[in-house]
């Protein structure tokens, strides 16, 4: 008899584990379960909906319906898992009209995501506060951009800067808030912060580190925020302070957490439970560089874990290594990316760096359209190996951030680096990459 | 007594190493002696001159007179190095007017470049015939064009191609004409060369492949050439056949030339004569992956070797890896890039490959502006470990290329690359990379 594997979930991870257990065993009877109307859609699509540079949020559909019929993966919409039962092999699910139904499955992949976090702000339970987390969200603050001539960001991570970027190309008066002392906490160090926020003023959003949001203020519809005694005019509140695994379903089921909170697996993507995987947004990594738990709620990190998930979901054999965390985004004309450990970090867990931030160009500098670079290289301090990348610029920082990548991942030494090659032509670089300056300037500080 | 250092050659790695013996010893003398006009120019840049994407040649000068002066480097123009005496440790020059002089050296850089080879075709030396490797030649050819409806370019490598588009790009009918059966023979497969020889086609660049030129026409101005039977209308007539390192000067003086005809050097890019050193186009290097010496006339192989020999002239110590032959060009709006060894290559050194080639995206699929790539990986057959790539697309093909140079340095295996992080925001890359996807292809296909 055919496998049966039952994925909860069917984004990012759920789809990409599905794909894998596919093509892993051609035979298997695939179902996909999600409280979702959508399916298979790009949530780190959304707010560049909202900013208008993407005309609907259907075109984020990356996995369309027939998708799933041309490789008969049995979607299931609207159809909420309310209990695992791991003895019996069994998930019970609730559908759209009511029905309630066990089913039986070999392989079981938990990629039931993550939600926003709601802190326990005052007044947030207001008409026109919003969190963006699904297309519905999304369609919900389109909708209400359409009214509003101001909007307040609660919380300055990827998504809160990239919402408050697109409420600004939207034409609102817009405010981001942070709690802590800089933006980006979780992705940059604080100089290299500093100086994306400078740029984002000069392009009109407003930012409010180091303080909280103390109430939301308003009758029934928000009408601003209140912040360390200032009140902030705002017909749109966006809380966007990060998500929280949705780990419940499994812990209730006996699958063990790590200690992230998320669920714990080892490097097939197996839970504590035989037959029992997770991937995505609700399962915890391992940080490559540390070799300890992190939380690591990337696309990129969903779709490699649930891919190795559902290869072994499947049959198959495949391990998966860890992450380096390499992220990146785009606000206003300015890329911002990262991979590796902030000397922030570094120093939390008591790791010793030493770093070098300089200043290049992405094209020869007589070329028109050459834009600044700035690049901060972090090492680790006895082995001299680079451990971090924290890069801003005009173009060419993703790919910058992946070659680094790739260098953290074969412990590349500063040396090494320092006199790595690259390519050159002028209207796409510069003889010496400014990678590579950067690396060379380091290196001068070690010795 | 302070050190004299005394570099022969005042562009990329004349420059470079100037700049690298500067850092070294602060006291030493240093004398660059160039026959040149002009010194510390992009070279690189004169085809995107000509193409009109800057403006004026002078433009492409990156190391000004300041920049000599600042830094107490004494640089001679139009001098012109007549003679080396290994043992009495001089070199004998003839300045502009006409003056002779013997300099005594502590160490001797020999950064003497190349020159355009010039095949013994009929009708050579007729008026309206060119080569492009200084400013000058630069200017006659951008002269040239504006009273021209027509051109041909003999020989498709890079300067070649970016030539070929310079003069369609200012309104000339243009055929390139290229002996050897594909264009760009040197750095791309032919699968991959004829992609892009397509691409350059449909914006209306002629290319003519496996065909030579039998004559030059024209009585004493060019009309025109004649390619296998046909005639070809032209009124410039430009030959980019290729460089060749100027190693007269060196060998007259009893400098050892490598297998490859070019200045043999070892890790310190010392010559067989003490304290002589040579870099630049006219040294040889070290392929990374073959191990064998290469010609690679590359300005980044250029800086990277005259760092080295301008440290090691002046007292300190560093060492030259060795090439991968990273390099990229801009065609019309199609990025070109390849590093390590093509098939073809690596077949006729004796190296058994597995390859792989697959399309993608630069960005998101549903994201605006997002534009295709095609990448090109190779692995040796028994390690698995890649060997070469090469990237044809939109944008982000230079990074690409660095982040796979990187990977090659550090001997990653396909495997590896199949699993390796990348980082993913809609506007910028896709949630896998198609180096990635490309890896995983590759894998499937060795398996």
């Amino acid at each position: 008899m055919a496998r049966r594997i039952i994925i909860i979930g069917a984004h990012a991870a759920g789809c990409d584990a599905a794909a894998a257990a596919r093509l892993t065993d051609r035979e298997a009877e695939i179902i996909l379960l999600t409280n979702e109307r959508y399916a298979g859609y790009s949530r780190c699509g959304l707010p560049f909906v909202i900013g208008g540079h993407i005309k609907s949020f259907q075109d984020l559909i990356v996995f369309p319906q027939s998708y799933f019929k041309m490789n008969r993966l049995d979607l299931r919409l609207e159809s909420n898992v309310t209990n695992i039962d791991t003895s019996a092999k069994t998930v019970e699910v609730q559908y759209k009209d009511g029905r309630v139904e066990k089913l039986q499955y070999d392989s079981l992949i938990i990629a039931t995501g993550a939600r926003p976090a709601m802190p326990p702000i005052k007044g947030r339970e207001k008409q026109g506060v919003y969190v963006l987390r699904t297309i519905d969200d999304g369609e919900r603050i389109d909708q209400a951009v359409r009214e509003a001539e101001s909007a307040v960001v609660i919380g300055a991570g990827l998504i809160g800067l990239e919402l408050g970027v697109a409420f600004v190309e939207r034409g609102l008066k817009t405010t981001v808030v942070e709690l802590l002392p800089q933006i980006l906490p979780a992705m940059l160090d604080k100089d290299v912060a500093d100086f994306v926020q400078r740029e984002l003023e000069k392009n009109g959003l407003r930012i409010v580190t180091g303080k909280s949001v103390e109430e939301i203020l308003g009758s029934d519809r928000v009408t601003g925020v209140a912040v360390a005694g200032e009140q902030i005019q705002a017909d749109i509140v966006v809380v966007a302070t990060g998500v929280r695994g949705n780990v419940e379903l499994a812990q209730k089921a006996g699958v063990e957490l790590g200690e992230t909170k998320l669920i714990k697996v080892n490097m097939r993507m197996e839970t504590n439970i035989k037959d029992v995987y997770a991937c995505g947004d609700c399962a915890e990594s391992i940080n490559l560089i540390t070799k300890r738990p992190v939380i690591c709620q990337l696309g990129t990190t969903a779709v490699r874990q649930a891919r190795v998930a559902g290869i072994n979901a499947a049959g198959g054999y495949a391990v998966f290594p860890g992450v380096l965390g390499a992220a990146v985004t785009k606000l206003f004309d300015l890329e911002v990316g990262a991979v590796g450990l902030t000397e922030a970090f570094a120093k939390r867990v008591g790791i010793e760096t030493v770093s070098m931030t300089l200043s290049g160009k992405t094209r020869a500098s007589y070329y028109p359209g050459a834009m600044p670079l700035r690049i901060k290289l972090i090492a680790e301090k006895e082995t001299e190996k680079i451990v971090g990348a924290q890069i801003v610029g005009g173009e060419g920082v993703a790919q910058r951030i992946n070659a680094l990548s790739f260098a953290i991942l074969k412990e590349m030494s500063v040396k090494e680096l320092a006199k790595a090659e690259t390519c050159y032509a002028p209207p796409l670089s510069e003889t010496w990459d400014p990678i590579i300056l950067t690396a060379q300037a380091l290196l001068r500080r070690i010795k």
